[in-house]
């Protein structure tokens, strides 16, 4: 069974988000669908970030098992074709076939996500569902600051959703920078994996700082708590981008 | 009466262009009728630059009359409240009283537009209606010397839509700049102002260049054959922005 890796870009609006659900619109379902057109297998697809309903991806990585192997370039292009007649706002930019030991979700060493925030007085129109909007102006600067104090390895228990399946709260955050570019403010963010709603977490409880709700000694005794009712506001999926995986 | 400039965003895919017309949905009409809902005033409004249906702007100017003054940033925020609750994806970026004589459409000196193709093999998925997708490779480089022919005083008869209802084909194109950023190249143009369909039908034909089909000597001659049916194709709405206008 030839294995395929795929790098998929996705408009999360559409979708009730990556993984699979029966009778819900995904979008692994419309990957799934699509490769089962093109080749005639059902396979199931291991996605290296189950993202959640209306999350982006510009770089999420999955593999998948086919029958037969075909050029890497025919996976690509037959899989964007069924995906462009069902009229799916997803798109593999690259297949290639890669060794059997290779597992999107298992291999993965690292996750890259990037957070949007539209901080201006009129709400998004062009990118409406792409960004978060806050029309209150944020000190972007006090939310850099802050963010430092949660790199590194912490039980992350306040940032992780009540749903998470993860066995340990712990984490090891490599990455949270926030910049600002005119009305935009991204934070970037990176670890060798996250909890459900980290990022969104994370990111919802910046923005309480960059208000002047919270100050970072705030965020720092929140993180402490390891305890969910501590978070801030949780960050809606809008601005929520995986922008990559490491392996 | 007190004038008001607006500086307004749109995603142009759900409208029928800018323009009033009678059963259809247009930008205009979505402004005027959040102003009616905001100060009860029937105003018509009057844009810089008459975009086509799918056409986006993310800095069109438009000029209304209000039987009252209001602050600056109260229209502002009225007018998006409306729009929001009616599920306009039409953002008033800025509003601003302005003296009697300023006309959104006839003080104009100059417009700035920019068309975006996405010039790679998967289809767009984040950016679709947002961008032209064209799989062939193009040579920016070609397109972006080719465009060179265009610059300057000429009879843009080829490249108008015989829709249009200028009195002259005369126009000076001041600016036409192809540049490549990873996948996305952008055709950046200004003039004093463009014939109907000219940045699309520009476009298309320096994609012709691009993808090979044509020479520079090509887009010259077509230029000088003053004959709309010289013109290469006509590059679609999706990738069209009005990026600006000037005073």
């Amino acid at each position: 069974m030839p294995r395929y890796r795929l790098d998929i870009e996705y408009d999360g609006r559409a979708y009730a988000g990556w993984q699979r659900q029966a009778g819900l619109h995904t979008v692994q379902a419309a990957i799934e669908q699509a490769i089962l057109k093109f080749s005639g297998d059902e396979i199931s697809l291991r996605g290296a970030g189950r993202t959640d309903a209306g999350v982006h991806a510009t770089a999420q990585v999955a593999h998948a098992d086919l029958t037969r192997a075909w050029a890497d370039d025919k996976v690509r292009d037959a899989v964007n074709a069924h995906m462009q007649a069902a009229g799916e706002t997803v798109a593999v930019l690259a297949a290639r076939q890669v060794p059997d030991d290779f597992d999107a979700r298992f291999s993965a060493t690292g996750r890259h996500y990037i957070y949007r925030i539209l901080n201006r007085r009129a709400p998004a129109a062009l990118e409406r569902g792409k960004v978060w909007w806050v029309p209150k102006r944020l000190d972007h600067e006090a939310m850099a600051e802050a963010a430092k104090v949660l790199l590194g390895r912490h039980d992350f228990t306040t940032f992780r959703s009540t749903q998470c399946q993860a066995n340990s709260p712990v984490r090891t955050l490599d990455r949270l920078d926030v910049r600002r570019s005119g009305d935009t403010i991204e934070v970037t963010t990176s670890a060798r994996s996250f909890l459900h709603n980290q990022v969104r977490s994370m990111v919802g409880s910046l923005k309480r700082v960059g208000e002047g709700g919270w100050t970072a000694d705030d965020l720092s005794a929140a993180l402490e708590a390891r305890n969910r009712a501590a978070c801030g506001q949780v960050a809606p999926p809008d601005g929520l981008y995986l922008t990559g995986v490491d392996y």
